[in-house]
């Protein structure tokens, strides 16, 4: 089947925003076995929406819209495809019961604007949006398929997770459908694991083996087509036998989850603890372990300690490591232990682990941005230190650090 | 005049890579007061590019393609659009030349699939790559301007600013360039704002005014159209000042930054500094806060208390406050008093900011998801604390406790 996404926005169209959305849907849809042959942008005003639905489904058999379902006046997408579909626009109960108990839960008043984020066309199937207050909407329409979806990125994936995909499959029958499986990796750069598969990519045609790259997380992507979900998985596992014998040593999870996900729920299951001393990387690396539920059992609490003097007092870091004639500096292997240890005393955890190192984007302490020391304290072992030399934006290399430790303590529970 | 454009490649259809290329066209078109009114993607496909081509012909009267310039057998862009207006694909010899020196150079053979980059279309302008291979294409026919330029982004910004600007300017005499400046707001939603400038958007022409709403931070952007940027900026002075009487207290900024970078900026300049004591958090308000190179002078450190050992221990919150009957417990105006407080006298900073409360997935101490208490201590005033009712998932509860908390912050400031 054939697709074309419309993303409207006028933002898109001044180049404020980038269109992530239409990579996110784009990808999906390959992932089910949906071509997608022509993505459009249009603003937010309803004959030109209605000019792209037109065209769109000239040449497709699913148009998924996205954007345009906001609370505000220019927010027309959905105005415009029940023009074009000569539907009517329907209140969705579920969804208006939603959106009023959220103002009254806050005291706030209620506007005319807030309720039309419930509308829906008749005769649709409404698809809740679990993130946000629009709704979505799946209507089958003279032989085409057509979607509704909010335009936030946070509210789109889960929507397009939870009940996209499971509608398009619905309507699919008699095709065999794609099944896909994600292998993620650790502790290894893109290049290096394509060399280490090279001749089996090369050599792929049923399941594909396609890597991709993002942030600095590696994955391969296996796909097939099968009747059956335990059929394709049977396909791919010969596949996955071999790149395991190359590369297992990095491979943390067989789903698309990211890294942190997976120490934190390995920690929680294990009844392990852990704890944070953080200077580079300022609190992401405690942000990305708490952002998972159920985060606290695991990760006990960090400190960040931008200063030398907050090093001295909240971790216990001995001065003569900080200042002072041939003291090491705050950037080194000696200060980067003592806070992984302070840490891991003050929480009483079985990890501690610490980052000191420079963000940039100027050097410090006539070090180079980039030079990073992270240290690993466990309990009932000696203190570890890495040399860690990243590269790319202060935000990258913040965020490089962070997963470095993630793969340290992967390394150590396995 | 209207603007449209194409991007080119099979690679953006399947989500493989994002079309940065779109936001970067459309931006600068915008800033020379081109109106893009639609972005087009298309496959590397000969008939599918022409019938874009065609569409796009038929409702602007800019037509810019980017990418399929390349030695491959699937880059067939300028072939798509040589047949498009029916002129012949010719060698542009400078663009030969160049691509002979690099081949020799080198000792490399070079292949007739090479030489190809060098085409352009009889009677077109030249456009020289500066930082690639492939030569960009301008052309007028039949009124329309056409512009073919390579899809690699550091080819076609380079070639962009340096060539692509200049021509466009050049066909474009007697048109009023476009201007535009941005408001941003803090501690008002963006349906509220709209509302109580709901008559100035509706009776809006010129400046326009638009309203924009991303990840919680709320916009407004004023565009205009004047011979110099004085004009510009005296013609949107006067919807400013309306603006400013209706919600000034909310406009923190007349750029598009954002409210952390705001705060830290201020705390710098004027010598005050800021820590933070993270329960819910959980170390988000800090990765913020250290995002901004600089932010050590400002930002001193913090403490990410998951548990209520950490609490006492790190930041001298009394056990009273968190257990035994008739405690208030960890999610409380009393402990997010108490820890902020804590935190401000551990480092020794003007300001103490708290967050203990309820991120989610599930309830805690009975209490309800979304409920924050937001503590703000600072020298020689009364503790304060603030009670929030936020919505959303995990992590929008964690980034709006740290959006609310840099605005108590910007408030104190002012």
């Amino acid at each position: 089947m054939r697709a074309e996404m419309i993303a409207v926005g006028t933002e898109l169209l001044l180049g404020q925003i980038v269109n992530t959305n239409a990579q996110y849907i784009s990808e999906q849809c390959a992932g089910i076995g949906i071509d997608m042959y022509f993505q459009t942008v249009v603003g937010d005003n309803v004959e030109r929406i209605r000019s792209a639905l037109t065209i769109a489904a000239s040449r497709a058999d699913i148009i998924i819209c996205c954007g345009g379902l906001g609370p505000t006046m220019d927010d027309v997408t959905r105005d415009a495809l029940a023009e074009h579909v000569a539907a009517e626009l329907v209140m969705d109960e579920p969804g208006l019961k939603k959106i009023e108990q959220y103002f009254a839960s806050r005291n706030l008043p209620i506007l005319e604007s807030n309720r039309r984020q419930a509308l829906t066309l008749k005769g649709a199937d409404v698809l809740p949006n679990d993130t946000g207050m629009a709704v979505g909407t799946a209507l089958k329409h003279e032989g085409k398929l057509y979607l509704l979806l909010p335009g936030p990125p946070r509210e789109l994936t889960a929507m397009f997770s939870r009940y996209v995909i499971p509608w398009l499959r619905s309507q699919m029958s008699g095709v065999e459908p794609l099944y896909s499986k994600s292998l993620k990796f650790a502790g290894i750069g893109e290049s290096a694991l394509e060399h280490r598969l090279e001749d089996l990519i090369e050599a792929q045609s049923d399941p594909t083996i396609a890597p991709y790259a993002k942030e600095g997380e590696v994955m391969i992507r296996l796909t097939t087509r099968a009747a059956t979900e335990a059929e394709a998985f049977a396909k791919m596992e010969r596949v996955e036998e071999e790149i395991r014998k190359r590369v297992g040593a990095h491979l943390y999870a067989e789903e698309d989850v990211s890294l942190d996900e997976v120490v934190i729920k390995v920690l929680r299951e294990r009844g392990l603890t852990l704890a944070a001393a953080e200077s580079c990387t300022g609190g992401l690396f405690a942000d990305m372990a708490t952002s998972h539920p159920g985060s606290s059992e695991a990760f006990l609490g960090g400190i960040v300690s931008y200063t030398n003097a907050a090093k001295q007092s909240l971790l216990d870091v001995p001065n003569r490591l900080l200042e002072g004639p041939g003291a090491p500096g705050a950037v080194s292997p000696e200060t980067a232990i003592a806070m992984a240890e302070g840490v891991r005393d003050r929480l009483g955890t079985t990890f501690g682990i610490s980052f000191t190192g420079v963000a940039g984007p100027s050097t410090s302490e006539g070090k180079p941005v980039g030079l990073v020391y992270l240290g690993i304290a466990e309990q009932g072992k000696p203190t570890e230190v890495k040399e860690l030399k990243l590269s790319g934006s202060r935000e990258m290399i913040k965020l490089r650090a962070a997963r470095s430790g993630y793969y340290e303590i992967w390394k150590r529970l396995q």
